[in-house]
Parts: C-alpha cells; sequence; structure tokens
C-alpha cells in the first residue's frame, strides 16, 4: 500500500513540475546521444564475441559550461548537481568550494557552471524556485574567458554558445549516465526437452534478458537464442548465444546482463548445473499508444499489428535496424522508422536522439555509416521532422551540423559536379543481386539533390537568406544537369547510372520511384516511369521490405492504391503466412523453408524483426487513411482516405497536439482533428454532406471539406 | 631484503624486455597524452574551488583497430590484455569470444584487435615469442570494413593507418589509466605553533600532498598553503587550500588526496580534532640526472641548481607553467622547458607527450590554448625537438596534425596575408604593462613566418616535395612583407605593429630580439637593434623571466656574453637574495617585500616556481658551454665555450647517446663526445694546442678543432 502511494506520488511530482516548466538534467546537445548510441552500438555480439561498429564513433565534450540569466523577484536557494566535477560562478565571481546548495541574491543573477568529466557526459541539474535548469540553457565547450596580468577578464567575444541537450530526466536523482530502458518479466508460452536440452518459446520474437530460475551448480551452461526454431537447435550455426560458467552453491535466480534479439532460447546444461524455469526480463522504449489503425479486414489489421511490433521492437535507446544482428544506427533504415513513427507513437524525442547520434561529431571524416545514400537520408529525414512536429528548435539546433555536413558532401563531388564512390564510401541504395555501384550513379545525384534542397528550406525557416541561395542554385545546377544526364525518353525512365560519361542501358527502380515523390515530373514522365517501369515485369524485381516501401508509396502517388493494397497482403502477408511475429530484413516469395533465413552467406544471417520491415504503417496512415501535414506541425494537413478493399477502416493519426480520429466507410466519414487546417478531399458519387461546413466540388468526382480543429465531423456520401 | 630484491628483479625484467623489442602497451596516437592531460589540468583549484582551463578540452577515440603482420618461424602462444571490450581477428577470421590467450599458427598471420573504451583511452598489450605491441603497430578509428549482401568484405581502401602511440608501460600489469607519478616521504624542516595553529615548512618550493599524522577526532582542519609564509599565513587570501572534514575514531596517517604546489602549510584544527606530525609525499617524474654545470661562480652554480629544480617541480605529466595555481600546460611556457629540458634531462618522452597534448585533436577551432603566439611556439618546438633528437619518426607521426594547424592559421589570415587577433584569439606575447596588441603586430607576423619555415623543413624531411614549395613560397612572400612592412632604417628597428596599415611610433623589444635568433638579419641590422632596441633604455623593460630569456638569448647572440652573464647574475641573483628556492613568473627589482607576491590584482598571485624562471639552464648550455647541434641529432654540433667571469666551468651536455662532458679554464679545456662530429671554437692567443688533431685558424684570434666521438680532447691554449 505504502509503495503504491509513493509511485502515485512521484508521477504526481513530474507532471506537476512538467507544467511548472521545472528543471530538467541539460548537457552539450548531441553528447548524451553520442555517448548513449556508443554504448548500445556496441553491444552486438556475434556466437559470443563482441561485434564492433566499423565507423567512427564520436566522443562527448569533456569539458563545458553551462550559463544562463535570471532576474529574480526574492533571494531562493537552488541545489546543484552535476555530473563530474563543476565550478560556479555567479554574476562572474566564482562560489567557493563544489556546493551543492546556494543562495542567489534579488534581481539579475548570471549563473555560469562549468562541468568536467571524461568518462560520461558533463551534465547538470539545479532546481530552484525560478532558476532551474530547462532548454533554454546555454552551454559551451570552450569558454575562452582568459585574464590578463591585470586580472581583466577576456570578452569572450569568440565563443561560440548554443541550447543545451535535454530528454526527460526531470528528477535529479535521474542520473543521464545510468539511464537504462525499463524492463518487465516475460514468460516463456512453451519448454520443451530435446537433444539433450531445454528449447523455450517465447511465442513471438522478443527483446531482453533470459533468467535462468532456481539456479545451482558448478559447471557450464549454454544458451543458444534464434529467431526461428531452427536457428536456435542449430548450435553450430546460430548467430547469438551465450556461454556460461556457473558457480552457484545456492539457488538463485540469475538474469543475464547482456541483452538478446529471439523467439527461441536453446539451453544446454553440463551434468552439475541445473535451473527449474526460463523467463525473459524484456527491454522495451516506453512510447506513447497514439497511432492506431483498424479495419473490415483481419489480414490487414495483422499487417499493420505486426507492423506495430516489429516497430516497438527496434525502438530503442535509438531506432535500430534489428533486434538480433546488428543492433546499430543505420541512417536509411532510420529514416524509415522516423516516417511510422509519425504515423504510431509521435516519439519526437527518439526521432531528434537518433538523428544527433547518427551526425556524430566534427571532424566529418566520412559518410554516415560510411554509406553516401544515408548522408542524404539524414538531410532528408530533418526535413520530414520538421514537418510533420513543427519543431523549429531543433532546426535551429542542428543546422550547423547539417552545414558542415553538407560541405563535407560538396567538397567530394567530382569534376562533373555529380556524386561518385571514393575510397572508402560505400554505395549501398539496396540488396539487390549484382546492383551496379560503378561510374555516376542516378539515386545518388537525386538523393544529393533533395538534400541540397532540405538545406535552402532549413536556411529558408531560420531566416538565412544567403545560406538559402548558396544552396537554392547548387540543387537548381544539379537537378538540371540529373535530367539532362540520366532521362532516356525511349525508355520513359531515368538510367541507372552514367559510366565514363555515357548512360548505361541498365533502368532499376529506385531512382524512378523516389523522382515520383519527390514530385520531380511532369505527368507525361510520371505515366511514363508507372508503365515502363513500376509496373514493368522485365525491371529488377525488389526483394527487401526497405525498398518496397518506396515503390509502394510511388504507386500510391500515381494513383495505383489498388494495385498496392494487393500487394502489401501479398507481401506482408506471405510472410504471416510462413509465421513471421514481426516483419523481415527481407522477403522473397520463390524461396521455401530455411532458405527463408540464410542472408550474407550465413544460414541464419537474415533478421526476422527488422525495422524497415514495418512500411505498412506509413502506407496505411499516409496513403489509405491518407491523413499528413502539407505545413510544419500540421498547421495545415490533408486527409485523403482511400477504401481500398477494405469495407471500412478507422484510426487515429497521431499530431503534435493529439491525435485526428478517423473512420471511414463507403458510404460514412467520421473525422476529429485537435489541430490545424485541414482539408478532406473524398471522392463520391453525389455531393457529400457534412454536419459542418460545405463540400466543394474539385473536379468530376472529388469534393473538399475544410476541417476545422476540434469539430466531429459526420459525413455522409456515396463511394465511387 | 626481500622487497629490495623484488624491486631489482622487476628492473632486470625491464631492462630485458626493452632488450628484446619487448611488448609495450600501445593506443591511438596522442589518445593516452590527451587524456592523461585532461585529468592533470583539471586538477587546479582555487582556494579550495576546482578552476577549470578555459580552451577545449579533448577525447580520444572511444574505438579503434590495432593490427600488425606477422610471418611467424613456428606456432606460438600470445596473451592479450586491453583496455576495453574487444574483438580479436587472426587473418580476417574472427576468433571466438574475448580471448586473453591464443595460439597463432606458423607462417602469415595478420592481427586485428578492435578496442572500445568510452571511459579511457582503448589500449593494448599483447606478448609473445615474436607477437608483441610495439611502436610498428597500426592503428585507425575507422576501419570500414562492410560487408555486402553476399558476405563480400569491403576493400577499406579509404581507411587510413597511423603507427600507434606508446611510452614506457611495458608490462601487462602497467594499465596506461592507472598511471601515477611516484611520490616519495618528505618531511619539513621546521614546524611551529601559532595564531591557534601550525605552521609547516617544508625548507623549499614542493609538490604533493599532505600526511597528517596519528590523526584523531571528529571536527574540521583548514590547511592554507604558501609558497610564502606570507601566503600561508594570510587564511582569507592565500591561494590554494584544504578544508577537511575529519571523522576519525582511531588514529591514523592520512595523506591527501590533492597535490598542492607549496613551501608552507599553515594548518588549523577545530578543538576535537588532533594529529601529532606533518610530512608529505613529494610527487614527482622520473627523469635521468644528465646536464650539469659548475664553475668557480658560486652565485651561478646556486643560479643553475635553482633553475634545475624549478624545472624539476614543474616537469611532471607534462610540461606545466607553475606548481601553484595553474599546473596546466602552455604552448609558450612548453616552449622553453623543451629547450631546458635538452640541457638537462633529455627526456624525449615528456617533450612528446606535451607536444601531442597541446595539439589535442581535430577540429581545430582555436589557436592552442587561445593564444595565436602559443599556435606559432608549438611549431617551432617540433622543429627543435627533432634537431637536438633526430627523431624522424616522431615528426611522421606528427605532420598531419601541424598541416591542419597550419591549415587553420593560413585561413585566418587577413586581406594583408597577416595574422591579426580575431574574435575569441588572444594575442598574448609577454605580460608587461600597456604592451599594444591592437592591429597587425610585427611579433606575430615574425613567429609566423617561423612557423612556415618549419613546415617548409617537416616536408623536406618526410621527402613531400610538393608541400614543402607551397609553404616555402607562403613563407618567403610573408618575410618579404614582414622586413618591408616593419623594418624602420630610422629607428633601426622593427616597429611594434601596423594600425590600419600604418608603422605604430612604438618600438618593443619582442620583435628585434626574435628576428635576431631566427637569424632574419644582416650585420648592419643586428647592430642597429642591439644599440637602439636591446641597450636602449628607454625601450620598454622586460619583466618576466619568460621574455627576458629570449633576450639575454639574442643577446649572446650579437656577442653580448659578459653582458648577459652580469645581466644573468643580476636578474637571477636578485630572485635568490630575496630567498627564492625556486624561480618565479615574474620578477621586478624595484619591488620590494610582499609586493613580489602579487600579480593579477591579486596579493599572492604571483607563481613562485614558473617553468620560465629556470632559463639560465639553456642560455649556460647553449651559450656559456656553448653547445648545439648543428643537424639533427647532434650527428653534427657545435662547441664554443665562453667563460665569462667564472675562473672556470665544466658541465655535461646530453646528446640521443651519452653525455658531452666538458671543462673549460682560462688555459685548459678538456672534452669528449659520446656522438657525432663536432666543431670546437675557441678564442685563443695562439694557437691552441690539442692531444689528437690539429685547430685550424677562422680569424684573428678564433681557431677550430674537429671533434670525433669518443676520444678523450686535452687542450691548451691562452684565452683573450
Amino acid at each position: 500500500m505504502k509503495r503504491i502511494f509513493l509511485v502515485l506520488y512521484l508521477s504526481i511530482l513530474t507532471s506537476l513540475s512538467f507544467g511548472q516548466q521545472g528543471p530538467t538534467w541539460i548537457w552539450y546537445p548531441g553528447d548524451f546521444e553520442v555517448w548513449l548510441s556508443n554504448d548500445m552500438q556496441n553491444r552486438r555480439t556475434e556466437r559470443g564475441t563482441y561485434f564492433p561498429p566499423f565507423w567512427k564513433m564520436d566522443s562527448h565534450y569533456v569539458l563545458v559550461e553551462f550559463n544562463k540569466e535570471f532576474d529574480l523577484p526574492n533571494e531562493e536557494q537552488i541545489q546543484i548537481k552535476a555530473e563530474g566535477i563543476y565550478n560556479v560562478k555567479v554574476n562572474g565571481k566564482m562560489v567557493s568550494g563544489m556546493p551543492d546548495k546556494l543562495i542567489l541574491k534579488k534581481g539579475k543573477q548570471k549563473v555560469n557552471i562549468k562541468v568536467y568529466n571524461q568518462s560520461t557526459p558533463p551534465a547538470l541539474f539545479v532546481s530552484g524556485k525560478n532558476v532551474n535548469t530547462d532548454k533554454d540553457w546555454f552551454v559551451t565547450y570552450e569558454d575562452k574567458e582568459w585574464i590578463d596580468e591585470t586580472g581583466k577578464a577576456s570578452d569572450a567575444s569568440g565563443t561560440t554558445y548554443s541550447k543545451v541537450g535535454y530528454w526527460n530526466f526531470n528528477r535529479m536523482d535521474q542520473i543521464p549516465s545510468q539511464f537504462k530502458l525499463p524492463t518487465q518479466l516475460q514468460k516463456a508460452v512453451y519448454q520443451s526437452k530435446l537433444n539433450d536440452g531445454v528449447l523455450v518459446d517465447f511465442g513471438k520474437n522478443t527483446f531482453g534478458f533470459l533468467t535462468l530460475h532456481n539456479l545451482i551448480g558448478k559447471g557450464n551452461i549454454s544458451i543458444y537464442y534464434g529467431e526461428s526454431k531452427e536457428e536456435a537447435l542449430d548450435t553450430a550455426k546460430c548467430e547469438t548465444l551465450d556461454y556460461l560458467n556457473i558457480i552457484q552453491s545456492n539457488k538463485v535466480d540469475s538474469t543475464l546482463l547482456n541483452s538478446k534479439g529471439f523467439r527461441y532460447a536453446f539451453i544446454k546444461n553440463s551434468e552439475n548445473v541445473n535451473f527449474s524455469d526460463v523467463s525473459m526480463q524484456y527491454e522495451y522504449l516506453p512510447v506513447e499508444d497514439r497511432g492506431t489503425f483498424r479495419s473490415s479486414d483481419d489480414e490487414l489489421n495483422k499487417i499493420w499489428e505486426v507492423s506495430k511490433y516489429t516497430m516497438e521492437l527496434t525502438s530503442r535507446e535509438f531506432y535500430i535496424d534489428g533486434i538480433k544482428r546488428d543492433r546499430w544506427i543505420w541512417s536509411g533504415d532510420a529514416y524509415q522508422s522516423y516516417a511510422m513513427n509519425y504515423y504510431l507513437g509521435f516519439d519526437s524525442n527518439t526521432v531528434k536522439r537518433t538523428i544527433l547520434a547518427l551526425r556524430g561529431k566534427e571532424p566529418t571524416v566520412s559518410h554516415i555509416n560510411t554509406i553516401m545514400d544515408y548522408t542524404f537520408y539524414w538531410f532528408l529525414s530533418i526535413y520530414d521532422y520538421y514537418l510533420y512536429t513543427g519543431d523549429d528548435e531543433f532546426i535551429e539546433n542542428i543546422y550547423p551540423r547539417m552545414k558542415s555536413m553538407m560541405e563535407f558532401c560538396l567538397n567530394r563531388r567530382n569534376h562533373n559536379g555529380f556524386m561518385e564512390g571514393l575510397a572508402g564510401d560505400w554505395v549501398f541504395i539496396d540488396w539487390a543481386e549484382g546492383l551496379s555501384k560503378k561510374g555516376e550513379v542516378s539515386f545518388e545525384q537525386l538523393l544529393f539533390c533533395r538534400s541540397l534542397e532540405t538545406m535552402a528550406l532549413c536556411a529558408e525557416i531560420l531566416n538565412k537568406p544567403d545560406d538559402k541561395l548558396l544552396y537554392s542554385n547548387i540543387s537548381t545546377d544539379l537537378k538540371d544537369k540529373f535530367f539532362k544526364s540520366y532521362w532516356n525518353s525511349e525508355k520513359n525512365a531515368f538510367v541507372h547510372s552514367l559510366v565514363d560519361g555515357k548512360q548505361t542501358d541498365n533502368v532499376t527502380k529506385y531512382t524512378n520511384m523516389f523522382a515520383i515523390f519527390f514530385d520531380y515530373l511532369n505527368a507525361n514522365q510520371k505515366d511514363g516511369i508507372r508503365d515502363h517501369v513500376l509496373l514493368n515485369d522485365k525491371v529488377q524485381k525488389i526483394m527487401t521490405p526497405y525498398m518496397r516501401y518506396y515503390e509502394l508509396e510511388a504507386l500510391c502517388v500515381v494513383g495505383e492504391k489498388d494495385f498496392v493494397m494487393k500487394e502489401m497482403k501479398n507481401y506482408w502477408g506471405a510472410m504471416l503466412k510462413q509465421g513471421a511475429t514481426t516483419f523481415w530484413e527481407e522477403y522473397n516469395p520463390s524461396k521455401s523453408g530455411k532458405d527463408h533465413l540464410s542472408m550474407y552467406g550465413r544460414d541464419y544471417g537474415k533478421s526476422l524483426c527488422h525495422s524497415w520491415g514495418a512500411g505498412p504503417i506509413y502506407l496505411l496512415g499516409k496513403y489509405f487513411l491518407g491523413a499528413k501535414p502539407t505545413s510544419a506541425g500540421y498547421k495545415t494537413y490533408d486527409i485523403e482516405p482511400y477504401l481500398a478493399s477494405q469495407e471500412w477502416m478507422e484510426g487515429k493519426i497521431p499530431t503534435p497536439k493529439g491525435e485526428i480520429d478517423l473512420f471511414v466507410s463507403k458510404n460514412k466519414i467520421k473525422v476529429q482533428s485537435p489541430i490545424g487546417l485541414g482539408t478532406l478531399r473524398i471522392k463520391s458519387k453525389t455531393l457529400p454532406k457534412s454536419n459542418h461546413g460545405a463540400f466543394v466540388k474539385q473536379d468530376d468526382h472529388t469534393y473538399s471539406l475544410e476541417l476545422k480543429s476540434g469539430i466531429s465531423y459526420q459525413i455522409d456520401y456515396k463511394s465511387l
């Protein structure tokens, strides 16, 4: 009873302190994220062996100065806690010792606190009546506050201050460097003895720490994990395992220190070691349950649910690729996780953390994850983030790192102004057999062009006309050259690449489909691409859900939503039929049985829970429920619901301020939005009727209605 | 007895492993140095308050890959220890687990070990019969070893490998991150009760950890430190102190955790706390005793000895400025420590460590210590290091960082190609009243020019003709412009600065004296500067031993050695008369009593043990004993002894290979060198006679003799 009361009490405190703009732990922006991402990404193991990333990992600044000015109505006491040793100045005067409490006088008070910590990011928490660490504190890694021989301090005019980084560490005892994701008990659904061991099944793919109950004895335990039963039982080839050496004289419940992503665990013990039961601590990122989707189509609902669970498992400290193998942050994979997230948890903090972690720190010596396309997705992700959230604070914060990243790219252009893979650059595009990376690949130029446009847009948001002009000019030139170089009017398509300055014969889907949803094309070109590329069986098929996502998006844009629904049900539905509890890294319908499990030349190399498998969340939210912002943060937005083969569908679309609630059947639409000014656009045989406002006819069968926030619209119409 | 045996045994092991090219701990070059220098420099306190540096502190790479290829005559077992978690590959194949032992097969074996550690620098120790970590391993922070979907690894051709960093951690249990300087017991020479406390005098300035013996009770102890008795007793104003809260029921000998630089400690305790005695643990850098100086002049000998002790105290993990206050690494101060070191311990490792720590890591965003002149001294120090040691391995190692530092400087030139203080730049030059830093200061251009020449020299050493040409061209242009802009033939001097493109009237000593020993001048210009600047009482006097050092060097070069000897005895002799046990940060003969102790507007602000106070070591070694290398590493060298007011002098001058032994009286010289080809040049009334070789007449009274290594020369001459 007492304990429950305490928990309630704490959560009240937390919500109160939010309301009061209460204190939060602060750090140099990106430093906690860089540090935590290093920690997370270096937890990968392969058959018990530590498996490190192959790109540069950055570090936090070890010495940073935080400051803010206050005008206090009264004297007040503040409390100070830091991760690291620290020095406090008030109005430029050093305070003696390393005070954890301090009285600030009435009136103007400038507080500077400098924190040093080599092991973990210097972080600060100050709480008082008015003086609290919050997002509006400033920070620098170099205050240049030298004093001359007379004792006069420098003017420090060369010092660059930026706004601090922060997250949700809103209590003094929530030490940032001690951050751990929460866990909860998960029991196995099935256990059986076989092959001198125990096979434990948790019923679906999961992530966390195995617990052996009533463990006792002296000897060895081997645990072989599998996303499939085949993998767990194949002790010689399974991708992850734990070898334990047990010396335990009394029975204990022992939970492993290393987390794994798995569904099955096959456990073998030597003679003198025993345990009674196996469970696990499920480790997860708490994300608000916001976006939903339900329809008359059970298979589609299942696809959405499994996509959601795939997202749940791959949304962690950061958005990762897959739970079994890499557990790394890949920019291209994360770019899709962000987009799905906008239709699911709308968890801005995890998007920001991931963008910061991927960027890392100066100097920039390689592409993000060493992959050229992944650098470009990083740029694109920032504008998307702004469009969905309207968070210009973050654009301001990240813009200097965008500029330096773009500088890096611009310096790597070849004599034609194109991006070509230099030594050490990975031109990825997709996992696809025989895909050429040679010469000037059109896909990279397209993403590069879009990245430059993103720079111009961000420069505009931040009111930097010179930058805007600079990036606009470069992107306009590049776009022009891109069309001239790659568009082939005989093929009605962009070709894959130039080699030695000449178009190759090869046409692949990538450039063509991206050009569609980047809105780079006229109607003729779009139709040409649809017919000659997207719907052309002779063009190399896409095998990864990763690029499948973009392919289906492009088809939605060119009006092939029925086709997309069929494909979606076929492709993701087929994985469900194969028993998928989460969606896969790659799915090839022509394979069967154990062959589905292999990749990278390894029998169980394929990830069966891969973030990019969760694409239906995005497609269903954006193109079937049909909601998307048209200006930043849903200030304006469109809803164009499309009922494909379903009788009805309903869902919630999260926005920065509550959810848009939508129900669509063949003759009824209900919609209510908490935000902005929406435009509902539907096709109907007759003029639809609404309980509020009036529909306007757009063309033959298209009608639009202006949606105001807070109003519950009930609409009658007749679907075509 | 047993303990002594053990110590001997260990030292034999150490020397044996040197002989065998035994293993040593390795890391990414500069990373240990950066990490350790952060640690050291953040130990500064001011009256008990932590006092951090104001410039950017860098970090180690948290994830690095070490590798080397071997051709093994037989199978061998290796032992592996790392600071951090690690992954081992042999011939590209991952070894299971995190092995501390491993069998390598006969034949070609490529060992790659990747270590991750966020808290302290990733470091590695491997020992085997042939496979040992040593200076020839390679390291990278980014191996770019991605694999494609078929399992094929990238060619990693974009990866930059460099040679590893290392020092003297030659045993597996000498963990780099646990490095501490050694300590030894030092007893107080005097203790007396006064003012409700105990004043303890250690007889001379010292550095270390105070020990309170038989400490018991519950209450407070306050310790006020002083380099002077006045400071220790002035509890309200002394610069360093410790406040202790004691809860101790049994008597213990308690040693403080924080080191201090001091001579006196004034200790006050509250009623219920007692201790019986006070001693200290003297903390020091072990440096070989190599350079010596002795003469018939006791005062001069004392000046040399006190200089040596000043160097001993300020040579620590790195060369620091002073022991009481900053305890930071300042490039300008260190530049002099290096030079003194070449005539004292010839401790190359500490020079290298300090140069690496000062440089820090990319990106370069400020001048070193934020001071423009200090960046230039850093360049100069590298060429000096090469000249004295001949260590081209280090030049190769540091050259990329020199290039990027120079890039930073070149990008900061103004429209005239001159360096002018930009926002946040500190133009220091010297502590001197009213010294103008406005406009284009001639002193900075001169150092800049010399730095560019250093770049060209290093490019030549490393056989990089393009770089050599680039830097030579810029330096030649700059030198030309420097003479045209600043030389004033009416004043027979360089003026201090240009403001708005026009020469200011001001003539200061700095530029003029540096131009002399940079050998930028013709004989007329030299004479002009000597008469109109150096020996001109109307020109602002230099008050710091820091610039005094260069002033006296310039006077030596223009043939004023008698004058210099007089000045040296006057200036440093006067500090001795004031009771100095170490030399000071600043000495102004016109001050008296307590006024000598103040600086920076604080009563005890002045450091009484400052590295730049030890200049006589350098002046006596280079201009009176008169030995200096003329090509790298004493391959060739000059000895031009000059007996000023002394009857005789003798000394040892360290070289990379033993010491040059020299005795000089008015009619006898004895000299023996272990290295290179020397030229002894002396003034004599008649042709000097040598037991080996023959003197050659150079001009009226100057004769030279070729010195071969290993021969004991006995020379008779008649001094002028």
